[in-house]
């Protein structure tokens, strides 16, 4: 069993209005010097098998096919 | 300006509906030897000052108060 983390973050010049809001909302509530914030998700996943590398190759797969729109986001893979 | 990573994950336990139902998406597009999936978030956060200790503390503070339910919610903070 195989335990990975992918991060999905959307790509530099992409607009992130989620993130302008909690940046919003921290400023309301008075925490000061707040700079850009951008929202992300996460995924641990379990997998079968023990080979670290085919274990990245298959979450890449993973991800160009499901958990990251790659026009939009990039995404990092790391294999415990 | 310090850069931070903050990273919402669910408490062991917590039923997690959207890891579950990609997890059967995995499984429905043919990828193999899925296990458990959770869904988290990740806030990429830029702060004022230079302090990475403070910067954690006050951090810390927005999890608590905004970013992360605590009931239900971990977090982990990674000051750069």
């Amino acid at each position: 069993m195989t335990k990975a983390r992918i991060v999905v973050t959307l790509k530099n010049g992409v607009l992130d209005p989620q993130g302008k809001a909690i940046q919003g909302a921290l400023g309301h509530l008075g925490f000061e010097g707040v700079g850009e914030v951008r929202q992300g998700k996460v995924f641990d996943i379990e997998l079968a098998g023990e080979d670290p590398a085919e274990a990245e190759r298959r979450l890449a797969d993973m991800c160009d096919k499901l958990l990251a729109n790659t026009v939009i986001e990039n995404y990092s893979i790391t294999v415990e």
